[in-house]
């Protein structure tokens, strides 16, 4: 596979991001120069192969990606604007109203700017996290700033691409909202949900189902990190939490209804409808956010499976699938706190559901259907 | 196996958990009658092998499980206790304080009366959908009345035993505040994080990532079913959804404070703080569900391997796992939109992680660690 971008690319922040860029582009041949304030950090990039260190005898380079924490990228995109003369730079900051702001409250020229925000991202961080394939099959929101060069809009999309990304353009407004939308409101509604926790007793925590699982997965994530992306969109971030707690108000007010009515059947009618209504439409936004192959998430047919809970049993599972003739889309695990099975729901095409079912049963497989 | 229940126990509502009582104790030769208000949903289940319907024949029960419909339950349990004097009588919904409130109005003696809680559940329901390892290691709370005779605590917690659930003693208003907590305000937040997309746009929604499905997920759940239960749980829900409130309008207007600053640099230090601890207290809200063999969730050390989307590669991954003598503790796919590759993050003791990353490496797979 040959590369579109051409190098040297000058790599400015060498954590994780940057370092992942860096190891994709030298997979690809590409001549990758990094730089970093740590030199720590930038040693551990050079190691796992990201890149060289950038040196005074370095040719100029035709692409600089700037992969700095948010609060000082603008200041450093600026900075390698000047320094790079001829350079095309990007950022891969998660939010870009702000970083654009900046830079024209600063008078700085845009032409070869590009900003760019990879949605890719892991649970760990720095530079010993850095893989080629972060970026493998993730949208890369492409923001061009307005004023950007065509070619430089061009270059920095060669490089998403190049990097196995799925290129999307947005202008930096639009590109906030959305990830508010999707990303980090989120992740705050998933905060709340777990922070009520952080005080319930073991036996309540015992009666915890998949469900309470699923919502507050992501609250594990970094504090510091989220603070600083919630800083940097919280206009956007704060307009849809004003949505949010506009239909929460609605729903306390509901069962407050339904409280004082001591019982379902004497309350408002209205006060039911508007908890039944609250429910549909999140139905409804659930049931549009794509899936895997960029379908509908529900277009698959789930065949659930008891698998008990010994070493090679799933990997006979599985096997047994694929023998079947099978392609499995996904596959969730859900446990049996203490007891010795499991429960494997494996999503398949719909049209291959019945036939996967007769071949597990046929086999000996405990359906649950 | 042998059962400790005594047939004939008597299934009033053949739904989904009716059903699935009737399938488990039929497994276990326990004698099964049926009755449900409506001719097809009993007709289905004694199809499905759970039980024969209730004839004028029959020997008195020595157990009756109610699964009706929570807004009609109590009236339900009311009419069995005094069909059957010599009956224990339980049921099986939801939400306990409510039913119980509703009992002791009517003036109902509550000797023989023992509320139940199978933490159980499908997304499909009804009699088809019902299967007798519904319950298999689930917890099952046994709400006693505050006046039930411990002969007819022990006849219900042989029930839950019976059936593979794992019992779990708790009274009514405490089982009711435990699952606003654990399931009931999880699915509030779920549901309005999701409604929110409703009205997304495609571009948007294209950017979306597994942290918005994990969280949105149990967002397609039954609107109908969903507003009984929380109306019926309305005090509870309401006390726990007033305090995420709370929390909700502290990041709302430190969001505020942040966008008026124009630049997280120039922040009030509180505002900040205020995000921070609320993502803080996340952390330690989720660190506290525990995990599949009752420990804490975070006690498995992750190893994550890139698995090409082709028949039979999970398999083999997960053979290759089984032949490296680790035990797989949990197994969670993660998708790359229209790419041919997915990450499969294996969970593992943190003391096998560094052996299996050994032998994946050695074997020639793609480790992202």
């Amino acid at each position: 596979m040959s590369a579109a971008t051409i190098g040297p690319v000058r790599v400015v922040g060498t954590g994780l991001l940057g370092a992942s860029v860096g190891l994709a582009l030298r997979a690809l041949d590409v001549d990758v120069v990094l730089a970093d304030p740590s030199r720590t950090a930038l040693a551990l990039a050079r190691d796992v192969g990201a890149g060289r260190p950038a040196g005074p005898d370095d040719d100029e380079p035709a692409l600089v990606v700037v992969a700095a924490p948010p609060d000082v990228t603008a200041e450093v995109v600026a900075a390698e604007l000047a320094a790079h003369p001829h350079a095309v730079v990007t950022d891969l900051a998660s939010v870009k109203g702000h970083v654009l702001d900046e830079l024209r409250d600063a008078g700085v020229d845009l032409t070869r700017y590009v900003g760019s925000h990879p949605m890719a991202g892991r649970e760990r961080s720095g530079p010993s996290a850095a893989v080629p394939d972060l970026f493998l099959g993730r949208p890369w929101v492409i923001a061009d700033s307005g004023c950007s060069d065509p070619g430089a809009v061009l270059a920095v999309r060669s490089l998403a691409v190049d990097l196995g990304a799925v290129p999307v353009s947005l202008a930096a407004g639009a590109h906030d909202e959305a990830v508010a939308l999707v990303s980090h409101v989120p992740q705050v509604i998933s905060s709340l949900a777990a922070a009520r926790l952080a005080e319930a007793d073991d036996v309540t925590l015992g009666l915890a189902g998949q469900g309470l699982r699923d919502v507050t997965r992501i609250a594990a994530s970094d504090p510091a990190l989220w603070t600083s992306i919630l800083a940097a969109n919280a206009r956007a971030v704060r307009d849809v939490l004003l949505a949010v707690r506009d239909d929460l108000d609605q729903v306390i007010d509901a069962l407050a209804l339904a409280d004082a009515a001591m019982g379902p059947e004497t309350v408002a009618p209205g006060a039911l409808a508007t908890i039944a209504s609250t429910v549909a439409r999140g139905n409804t936004g659930v049931s549009r956010i794509p899936g895997k192959h960029g379908g509908a998430q529900r277009i698959y047919a789930l065949v659930t499976v008891l698998v008990p809970d010994a070493p090679g049993e799933l990997a006979r599972l599985l096997t047994e699938v694929g023998e079947a003739g099978v392609n499995l889309e996904d596959l969730q695990l859900e446990h049996a706190a203490g007891r010795p099975v499991g429960m494997a729901q494996i999503s398949v095409l719909p049209g291959s559901a019945a036939h996967l079912e007769a071949e597990l049963t046929a086999r000996g497989w405990r359906l649950v259907s």
